[in-house]
């Protein structure tokens, strides 16, 4: 079973939003074994919509649409929709009282223009959204005046708010209406994360275990199998799938594939459950009551904000200061000055002393510290710019530190610090441990 | 003059990375004039590829593709172009000196499997890649033995590293190609950033505005107009657009658009130039020679990381306070025990503490300070989940406070509570002014 998403906004093609509502549902779908095969993003223009969703009815088994569902003149999904499946638009009760209740709660006015949204086709049938005014539709091709090749596929047409919270709840209800309309193949996949290997180094490692893939493939099994590399940020994901099958034996299968390649790459591997740097970090320092703080510079709040997108981060994580100027370096986290002016703010010297100003300011078990120079422009001293330093401590002092040059961009550079800096601290608590 | 851009990437499909490099690539066009008017994801699978760059040469004037270029097995698309275009691979010497030399620079063997990123078609241009080992190539299809209907049609595809930063630089060269080969139509967009007032009453209250534009539409000018409403975190960004005509005269009209549009809405103006409210906040303070601390609770960083994502922060930025516990709010902050004792940590006595105290450590002409319960679990206490309140305040003890309520995913919350501080912040830094 294939879906194509389709995403649809004028602001996706400018580049003005990053289309994130892509990656929230392919990895939903992709969780309850539905693969997606196609995404295509395109303008709030009516003749694209309606072409894409031809285009896609014919090369996918079911199609999510996101976008063009507002209440302003640009939006013009429901009416496509209308058009294609050959609808009448007509008042929905329950989705006419609840957008009034809405602007009431708000203490608002209720307009003639929020009122067209509790209009919708009368051929398709309404998911209710209770966290926003626009309700998402499901269309059945078995329910329409499509031409006669796709008409009676049984195929669905689901359009969804393009404001991602609400997409994100509705995908709540989507997601058991796919499963129960297709009851799609068998697809696991099993993550690894790793770190201080490159990525062609990686794949010299592992020809003999894609060779055992290749093997598997090319003999008469039901399953399909393959391994992906995704670098990002200077650590390394490997995704191993299987994809069809039943799947008892699909699952027995991989998982002994699974265990062979993290056997084969164990000396690199941060995580075996899909977990971020972050969270590995955090379930580490959970287990053994410990507590961290951050002492940042050049990364700016980042690491203290990945470690804080987390729920439960509260357990663990007491605080941060970010010390953006040699002042604040120097009076909040006790840097002496003598260091500063020594060996400079980006120096090995300063990122320690920032972790024992911090582990004594925040009375914690673990401190991480970052200072470098982000750039473009360099702070008039000979260190290139992009250069890093990190350090690591415990509450003995017991220390790590280590350094890097990213020449990249600007979030780029604070990517890699962030992980550097991540990767450094989980190495000290695995030799803690 | 039409782009379509080809994201190739099994990883882009299951969630597992945000397509940002589609982003990044429309809005760079956009700002030349070049309308991206497509994008397709698909699978690293030949079959896909071949299909999908067929179909985008139908549709488009220019097909931008990017991924699959790797050394590693799942890495197809080069041989795809090859096979489409008619060439063969044959060593390139420049490329493969840069990638030996790569491997030299980071001391590591130079295995078979980058030597053979050396290897290009010889039917195309290739664009040297100064930051990775993975060439661009540019194929026409003039040089081709595709299907008649497309051959000889001047269009190009380019095909470019999948790996962020390598593709953005590798964007810096490929604008200007595009630009001599195609000549773009005029295409200008203005930008209005609000906030303070919600999408449909805004469109209520630019109905007269928007039937100026369809007036300008229906006549006899060569121009189309657009206006589009972008809400985004608590923020409505406004984008009005003009495409096609002669340059001068669009710009003209377009400019008087804008002036009216600007004084419809100039109570909720938070920038007029596509500049983020961090941004807005940053250019202030450095105006004035002010500066600028935090002191976070629920957003973790968030807000100083937004800050300092913008270059030159440090000119303003002193550094920020995440207290993520009682014990940091009062040692760190000194919020006195019995204001979190009698209020808690989430009410306004203690985000004006916050303030107070950031002050005072931070030594800075302002601050802002954010607490909040982002859950999904509560702290205990009767304060709903999504409960945030902010305060900002001057040296000079004047403050503002402000509260809501977000009931949202994790991070939503982190970003609309991120948004909320620096609305009310720079509210406070424009009414000093």
């Amino acid at each position: 079973m294939n879906v194509e998403i389709i995403n649809i906004g004028d602001e996706l093609l400018i580049g003005q939003v990053v289309n994130t509502n892509c990656s929230y549902m392919s990895k939903k779908l992709d969780e309850f074994g539905i693969k997606t095969k196609y995404v295509t993003v395109i303008e709030d223009n009516s003749e694209d919509i309606k072409q894409s969703i031809l285009l896609a009815l014919q090369r996918a088994d079911c199609v999510l649409i996101t976008g063009g569902l507002g209440p302003t003149k640009d939006d013009v999904t429901k009416y496509c929709l209308n058009e294609l499946f050959g609808g009448n638009l007509v008042e929905n009760k329950q989705v006419s009282l609840h957008v009034q209740q809405i602007f009431e709660k708000r203490g608002l006015s209720y307009t003639e223009t929020n009122h067209s949204q509790a209009f919708v086709p009368d051929c398709c049938e309404v998911i209710f959204n209770g966290v926003g005014t626009a309700p998402g539709m499901i269309f059945n091709t078995n329910n329409s005046n499509l031409s006669p090749n796709l008409r009676n596929t049984n195929k669905l047409v689901i359009s969804m708010p393009g404001v991602p919270f609400e997409m994100e709840k509705m995908m709540e209800k989507v997601v058991p209406i796919l499963i129960k309309h297709y009851k799609p193949e068998t697809i696991i996949h099993k993550h690894l994360l790793l770190s201080g290997i490159g990525e062609s180094f990686l794949s010299d490692k592992l020809v003999p275990f894609e060779k055992e893939i290749q093997k598997l493939n090319s003999s008469e099994n039901q399953q399909h199998f393959t391994l992906a590399y995704l670098p990002n940020g200077g650590l390394i994901k490997l995704r191993l799938s299987v994809y069809g099958g039943e799947f008892e034996k699909s699952n027995k299968i991989i998982n002994q594939l699974y265990t062979d390649l993290k056997s084969r790459t164990k000396e690199f591997i941060i995580s075996d459950n899909d977990k971020n740097i972050a969270q590995v970090i955090g379930e580490l320092l959970l287990s053994k009551n410990q507590t961290l703080t951050t002492a940042e510079s050049c990364t700016g709040g980042n690491i203290a904000h990945q470690i804080t997108i987390n729920s439960g981060a509260s357990s663990y994580f007491k605080g941060s200061v970010v010390s953006y100027c040699n002042e604040i370096k120097n009076s909040v986290l006790q840097v002496p000055n003598t260091v500063l002016e020594k060996f400079g703010a980006v120096s090995e010297q300063t990122v320690i002393q920032m972790c024992k100003g911090a582990l004594k300011l925040m009375n914690t078990d673990y401190a991480v510290s970052v200072s470098g120079l982000a750039g473009p422009n360099g702070d008039g001293t000979p260190t290139p710019v992009g250069t890093v330093w990190v350090c690591v401590m415990n509450k003995k002092d017991k220390y790590r530190t280590n350094n890097s040059c990213y020449n990249t961009t600007r979030q780029n550079f604070i990517d890699r610090a962030t992980n550097l800096a991540l990767f450094q601290l989980l190495t000290l608590l695995r030799e803690d441990n």
